[in-house]
């Protein structure tokens, strides 16, 4: 067994030793320029932890680690197209950088070169395997839809919500951890209840970041706080003040997020305003601890040793900041 | 063994058959429009000849036929997008009757679900199938990237140019029989010669529609004639005419082909006085003559009855719109 600190040695090896690039360069040099900032890369150490946790050999699962990073920042490169996201982990983004066309099949290319790594190496579970890695990717672009659907829509209520990030951010979590699973031939149930967890901590994690965009300090965030609300976007935070706030506050709140002024400064201000008079930051706050003791009751049940469940509850910790 | 005519049925049954929708309808709507439009579905032909021509269960390559059908049409949605394509098929394409961004994301859903059909039905050769599958669709992009870099080159050569048109366009009608034979667990040899049999055939067939678009009949070709001269391509007709014009033709080519006139008919109507002139016509015509009797050897070479090549010979022969 591994702790969560050599696990996140080995994933920082397996990259550094990974060779992106390739001809034609136009084509490679977005690939290997957006994989070589790295990032967190929780999925592939969730996927690496999980066939750790047990028992399996994390070298089998070399290439699906490498595969589901790769998947995922394919999903981003096309995202900040979509969004016209001009910078994405402080560097600017592929279609700034170079043009939307390199980003449209740059992308394409990373995503079959997500696939490849996948295929690569034989597993006697390879089609389980490949079934919940195409599942899961198909999952994640419905999410993105209901996301865009969002935009232009005002009556999205907060399952609605809910269900549209499991989609865009959570599965891939659990998918991960399924995944990696699968590789150490893990039983049935303690698949299940692994991917609950990873569904729980994936939505846990999609909310602090709703918070964060709000409430974050955007020095350790390393965003801007406030794009949320500058852009509309129909957050948790949001959802939840309208189901709060009085008739007032909520026809306030969708005034404001109506309009796009050129400085977002009052608009943001006013917004926090509202949210603060009426507590949302706590009530997220609640339903973060909620989702994530729900996640830790889920690792509880799989049959294995409390001390092999410590990298995947260290990292739940981690990524939802809290000290439990 | 299957005649064409009852492949071609065959494969029409299949696609009648497969219902592509799904929720969101967003997501899944563009696509269920795009492979609804159908086409020649030369690929999935190709790959159930195959299958059958070694005596496979074409039953068993149903789902990888769908899937490399799925594959080519999610290539072509992005490429009309990044070539701004506004018609295809006699139809609006995607981005055009949806939008950009639906198009990024409904081709990138298209691509899961092609991956999603080859790993559906278990086989003993599935990981060389996807390997396969896998090492052809980044080819393709590779391809892609190429014609791209063309564009703002002036000394592409011939040899550069019929590489390009192997990577974007033969590899994908080569894999196609490539996998075909692979469920039908046909011998290493007479996989390679069914290989080559569709570069050969991939790239006169890339040929041909060079010259059509220069000298087709708009009526029956179904896409204007003298595009390719308007949007400046670099064809095998324009390389050949650089090549053997003299040297006053090969400035003149290229005054003509650095402009965008708003009327592009004097432009077309110069051009092909040159190519006239030069009988380009003919030496094209002779090149695809030339590699139309090389995939022909190919397929004599292979350990199979002669009627059971019957319909690949017959394919090739309706592709190159030749009688042989």
């Amino acid at each position: 067994m591994y702790s969560l600190k050599e696990l996140q040695t080995i994933v920082g090896q397996i990259f550094a030793d990974e060779n992106f690039g390739g001809t034609p360069s136009g084509l490679y040099d977005p690939i290997v320029y957006t994989l070589a900032q790295g990032g967190k890369r929780i999925r592939p150490l969730m996927l690496l932890a999980a066939t750790d946790l047990f028992g399996g050999d994390i070298e089998q699962a070399r290439y699906a680690a490498i595969g589901i990073e790769t998947f995922h920042n394919f999903t981003l490169l096309h995202d900040d197209l979509m969004d016209r996201s001009p910078v994405r982990r402080g560097q600017p983004t592929v279609y700034r950088k170079w043009n939307e066309n390199t980003a449209i099949l740059s992308g394409d290319a990373m995503h079959i070169l997500a696939w490849r790594y996948f295929i690569r190496q034989p597993h006697k579970n390879l089609q389980p395997i490949l079934q919940t890695f195409g599942d899961t990717c198909l999952q994640i672009h419905e999410g993105q839809q209901f996301d865009m659907n969002f935009e232009s829509r005002n009556d999205v209520t907060i399952d609605e919500y809910m269900e549209m990030i499991r989609l865009k951010t959570a599965v891939l979590l659990a998918g991960a951890l399924k995944i990696g699973a699968l590789y150490a031939d893990a039983d049935k149930d303690d698949i299940e209840a692994l991917y609950n967890f990873g569904i729980d901590t994936g939505l846990a994690f999609q909310l602090r970041d709703d918070l964060l965009d709000a409430y974050g300090d955007t020095a350790t965030f390393g965003k801007q706080t406030g794009t949320d609300i500058k852009d509309n976007k129909k957050t948790f935070l949001l959802l939840t003040a309208l189901e709060q706030g009085n008739s007032n506050q909520q026809q306030r709140l969708r005034e404001l997020f109506a309009t796009t002024p050129q400085d977002p400064t009052a608009k943001i201000n006013e917004v926090l305003d509202i949210y603060n008079s009426l507590d949302i930051r706590h009530s997220v706050e609640q339903r973060i601890a909620q989702l994530h003791d729900k996640a830790m009751q889920h690792l509880d049940r799989i049959q294995r040793p409390d001390d092999a469940k410590q990298p995947l509850r260290q990292l739940a910790c981690n990524l939802l900041d809290r000290n439990v």
